[in-house]
């Protein structure tokens, strides 16, 4: 069998591997480059689909769908495309159902979620010591931050059981951890909770849909165009589907990479598939350990999509905003719900099961997950949910070449002795990846980041003067250390005003606490607490 | 390509798919089975080693050593295969360095180690506390232990900080899960750790070298000879070194084993490798996700064992036992030494590198490891320590096929998620490898255990009529429900006993604490635990 002979080859076709590519190309139009993937299209965890809906059919998206104002790197993506966003839409009742299937369910118009006053006055001040702590984390090497080894020594989980006092916010964190991560908060260190919020500004960005957050916007036409985009400008011609790469050998002049039925021989490789994916992968000679150690503890969330098209918003119709929250404890089996009518207005609804949850819906019959559904759909919005035009899920657990959604996580005890590990090249093979970002990093944007650092790192050992100044000095010193310390500080500046009037809120409201022992005291707190927040400029409190 | 056809493939040549592999032609010769390994010799996680010694050469096992009188598995093994075992010497002054690499080096002559009275004080209750809730865990379900969720929630360091009141103790107990797992505290499962506890009668046996106990007795010639021995039974014919599985088919009619140059068709496969090799090799279809959410979370220890020979035994000449034990504050690079003097009466020493410090010391050069090493065991043993005859070291982390060593532990979250999948048969495929066993899991002995229930599973399935009536119920209720209810009660009936002792001796001195304030108060204290615990007929705190 002979090898062809490519100077770049890039595993994994998704937007990481893709802007990798993109920017490769850019800079040096003479680089010969291959884009391997397993999957027989591009994407990743990103994949767009027609389903019938109102007017007929229409597209959404059953992977990432939400950018947000502050994610750069994909915005400038975006525009650079010549695509459009839209922003998710909130207006109207949330629903929150938490404390037990038999607990009132609550609906709630601010941004403040439905909680009595005790667990809202839980809530501030968890996040505010959440928060803090936040602010000490080294994004790019982790293992710098404060009290590390202790911070990375223990779960989330345990954390939140020491540091909350009720069980209502139990469970609510429990939620926002699933919703995020799709696992449970038992199942990741809390250093790397921190570097992950650190990473997207604080832990509120992670779960709002208000403007700079996680959940604010969405992309017209949905996300998967951004790789069909790229592919077209990378040329189709360099991508090769259906072809799951197997083994990686380097000796001193070659890299040869190989599928189960071809063998490419390289100067370069970057791969760029979830970390438990490149673990499958055969190396010779064999990655250093603690790079082992590394992706053999770094779980991938588990995650059940759902759209759901309906003849028309009713949910809008009724004042609701399509938003309802359940937690683990309320027999709904997905934690999460969005509106997600379509820019050409398509009436939908998306959900999520994720985490336990995902684990136990996903061995049931695909009937009884969607039984499930409705029927809390119709106990939350009202019978009309029931009638609906079409209902699609996607497994990503049961997806080929990625096993599971969205982001692999850090156990605990791997910040601190594996980290360094993550982004460091192993001789010609270069790691990129949502999971190897600094900025928005297990989001799209993060992808897009880690793609152009580990092409900037092939540029500088293929092709230098392809490079600036600054870029070369970057890649010495290590450019997103300065990315992490330019950027994050916005979560510093941030933070300490909103911190401030968290933590005179809090007082505030201990003392009135400390005062009140009647339910009419209750409820003043709860009259007061919301005049205080109504007036923050940030919509602190959604979940 | 024409595939050759098996009737059952057993992936690993190590203790646990060799013992399969014996079962199997002992109930039915006619059996044909292949056994396929990656590395170019048989016995896995053991193998024994020739180097220069005193009296010419002689042989000593650099991976796993020793076994217990309890290990009834490996006990019969042995019987059955006629070797000899004998007890590992443990008389004289044993050293205990923690505290920091300035404080005082001290030694001890009775099985208690050299700690303060309010250390040892905090020992037993720790140590009280740890082993009541063993005494809950069911090993074979143990989501089903009582308070799971949250026990599983947490790492051990976790609960360590939590329940020890000493930064001696929590050193301690650092030390401990080195030597025992490879591993931080902060890296594993709190719930495992008891699990694993209880699956080897409690937390002491894992710790000493006394009767019943993980460390009491060795293999005359080595521990490789094992799989050797077993290997001539089987047939050598039947075992092809050189041949990594990279990839299980099945379909309606077979199994399809794949290795880089052939293909092999059989009706039952038996995987033994341990689970993050496991998770390497692609299977088709996919294995459940609760399969693969579990094998991406269970990472493997770190271990860097050395044997050094010497001219004499010095050390017992200086009445030494060659015991050492170093915390991680130390400053020296092993945690625990021991007299590894062979039976021929050729000296020599074992010692062990191991978690965040194998990890460290892992990527230095050799020489100054070594120099490391023989520097403390100068400032331990003396001057005489420094001529030796041979330094020879195996780091288990570099080691083709293994990858690490001793054991897969399991991260937080795990067990009450995933775990029914860790034995649980996918078609045609079954699972052994000691991290499936319920008895000495992690150990030599679970090896065995699991590659014969493993092998009952696939009599049961290709031949039931080979099979006890006891067996073929075994199959059917899960034998290994009954092994674990059937023998691990014995650390349940053990323990309460030492347990009431434990309890009165705590109450004791925490009273005579509560009114010694002096030095001399203290010395009583210690001299009263002395007495105490030599009236014991276990030795407690031997670590």
């Amino acid at each position: 069998m002979t090898a062809e002979i490519w100077d770049v080859i890039i595993v994994g076709a998704g937007l990481s591997g893709l802007s990798a590519a993109h920017l490769l190309r850019k800079r040096n139009a003479k680089l010969k480059m291959l884009i391997l993937e397993g999957k027989d299209r591009v994407g990743g965890r990103t994949v767009t689909t027609e389903i019938p809906a109102a007017n007929g059919v229409d597209r959404w998206d059953f992977g990432g769908q939400w950018v947000g104002s502050t994610q750069t790197h994909i915005l400038e993506l975006i525009k650079e495309l010549g695509l459009e966003t839209f922003p998710q839409f909130n207006i109207g009742k949330k629903v929150h159902h938490t404390g037990g299937p038999g607990a009132k369910v609550r609906t709630y118009r601010t941004s403040i979620p439905a909680l009595s006053p005790l667990v809202l006055l839980d809530l501030t001040q968890l996040l505010w010591k959440i928060d803090r702590l936040c602010a000490t984390v080294c994004v790019q090497d982790p293992w710098r931050t404060p009290n590390a080894v202790e911070l990375d020594s223990m779960t989330l989980h345990s954390y939140i059981k020491q540091h909350a006092w009720t069980a209502e916010l139990k469970e609510e964190m429990g939620l926002c951890s699933r919703s995020v991560f799709g696992m449970e908060p038992s199942q990741m260190s809390f250093l790397f909770f921190l570097m992950y919020a650190a990473a997207a500004g604080g832990v509120l960005p992670l779960l709002e849909s208000t403007p700079g957050s996680a959940q604010e916007l969405k992309i017209k036409g949905g996300t998967q165009q951004l790789s069909q985009c790229l592919a077209e400008r990378v040329g189709w011609k360099n991508v090769r589907l259906g072809s799951a790469v197997t083994a990686i050998w380097q000796d001193a002049e070659w890299a040869r990479v190989t599928t189960t039925t071809n063998t490419f021989l390289c100067r370069a490789v970057i791969v760029t598939c979830p970390p438990h994916l490149a673990a499958k992968i055969h190396y010779q000679p064999a990655l250093p350990s603690q790079r082992e150690f590394l992706t053999q503890n770094m779980p991938v969330g588990h995650m059940i999509k759902f759209i759901i098209t309906y003849q028309t918003a009713f949910w809008k119709e009724k004042g609701f905003s399509g938003e309802i929250v359940a937690g683990s404890s309320s027999g709904c089996p997905f934690c999460v719900t969005f509106d997600a009518t379509s820019p050409s207005g398509n009436a939908a609804l998306v959900g999520f099961i994720a985490g336990e949850q995902a684990s136990q819906w996903s061995s049931e019959e695909g009937g009884e997950r969607r039984e499930a559904v409705l029927s809390s759909l119709v106990k939350y919005l009202g019978c009309e949910a029931a009638s609906f035009i079409h209902y699609e899920e996607k497994d990503w657990a049961k997806e080929d070449y990625s096993g599971g959604c969205p982001v692999n996580v850090m156990a605990p005890g791997l910040l601190t002795y594996y980290h360094p590990s993550l982004r460091k090249a192993c001789g010609r093979i270069h790691w990129a990846g949502t999971e190897t970002a600094t900025l928005w990093c297990g989001y799209m944007s993060g992808a897009v980041q880690a793609g152009q650092r580990a092409a900037v790192e092939v540029l500088a050992e293929l092709c230098p003067m392809a490079l600036t100044q600054e870029e070369q000095q970057a890649v010495e010193h290590s450019l997103t250390v300065k990315d992490a310390v330019k950027q994050t500080p916005s979560s510093k500046h941030t933070y300490p005003s909103t911190t401030k009037a968290v933590v005179v809120a809090t007082l505030a409201i201990g003392a009135v606490l400390l005062l009140a022992h009647n339910q009419n005291a209750l409820l003043k707190v709860k009259s007061y607490l919301t005049n205080v927040f109504s007036t923050t400029t940030q919509n602190i409190f959604l979940l």
